[in-house]
């Protein structure tokens, strides 16, 4: 499973995060692996319409509708076509309780819940509110090239032992630095179901071919 | 001028947001009065090509384009087709210097900048930052029914009198318990220039009847 | 063991922050039973210097020494004599991974970590985290004199129980709305250690009574 | 008038913070010059005690007595002896409403309102809250060495000027990067009343010198 953060990334805003995701939906059907992509949320409808692999907002609010001017509503993203919601991003971060709040609102909307945690200890205190996804990265390694997998081996080796004594069923993703195939071939060595990536591939020359390399780095 | 904060009401998310944007439209056609709606982000793109009348944001962030996860990217909105955003609302506070970069950036990107503040010191040192318009709204009265106008007049007019001394030329509107016509005319015989609105429209019975009042009182 | 927080109430600002500390160490004697307080920043170095039970920071901040004007170091509070510290009181929640590095902190310091949760699944989020104290306190009970253990009785049950699938050692206290000496013994009966308790102390006639009968309710 | 932020550094907690204050209130009465401290919340009632010159808190909340665990009570801070307060340091910033509130708490409870400021627009703004004095500091600056009054003297003047217009009272200091004595004369000729200064003082080998040095330069 390869899911796309586009962050706000001018390469991936407006048309362009559309052009972005059709690459993803060529590279899942040429391949058959799990492509994701997570847009903006004045993008989410627009891209949704576009493509048919699973399309996820970068956030929601702990809230149910009600007066919350300039917030993310749950019902919004997912009239909108969104299948789920990354939460806790490390560029997003948010109170404990809201993440457990904002967890249990995705599985009661039927949105995937992908949870990120900057490291073990963390990631397995998320993996106590049973999202569907868990996604650890290293903030210190995000955007800069620089794989986790092979920087942080054990950041990934840690966090999959960890949250396996405590939920058995949560798909775990990681992230950070996630630029060649072979980084994602490591990252399921050590463990994980596969990558949240950015950068790497959004601010790549040719993002289609570094998509389809990670499709067919993770089908070994 | 009439603008309809559609906040994260379940009554205008989605397709019930076009509705009542088309509704808005349907008014200003009849009476000529400006009818603006801010809908939610993921709304924005839908609803912008199915009215002519300007959308708003409900917020974005002081941010470039770059690694903001989860964060409200000016240049996504505008591409969306919103004309303006809001910024600053009581359900929505910023911290000063985000509320000035806000404002600087809204000004660069060509996007119309709609100030929130609560009191009329705040609205002050909000028209010191030049944006387009300000709305003053006491929290205390939002979603009441208990207009401003009427409740609080001293709020709005405090407000036009110190906010001319450093500001003559920044549009001002008042909002909170707005919902009849005659709290409409009130504000505007106190010094604004329109109302900012939200429940008192989305979620009437019928927000054809009170937009249709509240324009029509805006015209005497 | 009772657990007084004088949040920023009057009746416990200053010398009557002092005087209230006194009396619950005057309770302490008197009883056995352990009693610890939690005072305003200002007021850690007089309390600890006025009393020898336990004094506890309401918050510390997930900082080093450094550049952070206004916020509160673990060094700080612990020169002033507090021996622990609260962490994540629903009054000051905070985000997931800074929770994780203030009970490092905390342990690295030598600080007594007690953090509080708002339910049951947070708790155990929390208990992952393998701080000295858990307290679970639902927030819509807090300083409204109904009590947790009355009023709520299976959040405490769940908690205790769930918290000793992840954590055998930590110690489990309740809160929100404890005012007489039943609920504090309904509280251990239901599996708890103890309790958190503010207004029900604080903003009594006569705290010194209160807790004297929260203090004998806790040795039965 | 020199203000020494004590932040959050090593350098300045406890004991070191009583330390750094004898030394300048020693300065103050060698040269006459105004000189004011700002430590740690939990050091406030120490070093007002051991020394004469004005002590100001890193910051306080928005609040009144009541259920706010974890915040900085106005009434607390002054009960320790605190005669002013900093209000949204870069590193400690505030929404608008509520630096508005502080101010005019500060002003409630006869507390001097330092009040920060990025830029010449955000001081402007500041301004016509009417605290008692601003602190211009670009954050870009702080903690680098590099002096506002050398690297960016048009902010200095630009602040100068634009607040002028609408509030003809306030103090004007300024901060960030002010190292040497020249850096002090340099942002007095500019139009300033003085400097809010950090680790130029708190972290030099020998802070009674440069304080000393600072104090001479701001009587030519």
């Amino acid at each position: 499973m390869v899911i796309v953060n586009f962050k706000t990334y001018a390469e991936a805003t407006g048309k362009r995060a559309v052009e972005q995701a059709k690459k993803a939906e060529r590279v899942h059907r040429e391949t058959g692996v799990s492509m994701g992509v997570a847009p903006q949320f004045a993008d989410i409808a627009t891209v949704a319409e576009a493509v048919e692999i699973p399309v996820f907002a970068q956030h929601i609010d702990p809230i149910k509708p009600g007066s919350y001017t300039g917030h993310v509503l749950a019902e919004s993203v997912k009239e909108a076509r969104a299948v789920g919601t990354l939460i806790n991003h490390s560029e997003r971060q948010l109170k404990l309780a809201d993440i457990s709040e904002i967890v249990r609102i995705a599985r009661e909307k039927d949105l995937i819940s992908l949870v990120c945690a900057n490291d073990p200890n963390v990631s397995v205190a998320v993996a106590t509110l049973r999202p569907d996804i868990i996604a650890v990265e290293p903030p210190e390694l995000i955007g800069t090239g620089i794989p986790v997998s092979k920087a942080k081996p054990e950041v990934i080796t840690d966090t999959v032992k960890l949250v396996r004594e405590v939920n058995s069923k949560v798909t775990i993703l990681c992230g950070a630095g996630i630029s060649h195939g072979e980084d994602v071939s490591a990252a399921l060595k050590l463990g994980t179901q596969g990558v949240l990536v950015a950068s790497g591939i959004v601010k790549a020359k040719d993002p289609y071919v570094v998509m389809r390399e990670f499709a067919e780095a993770s089908k070994h």
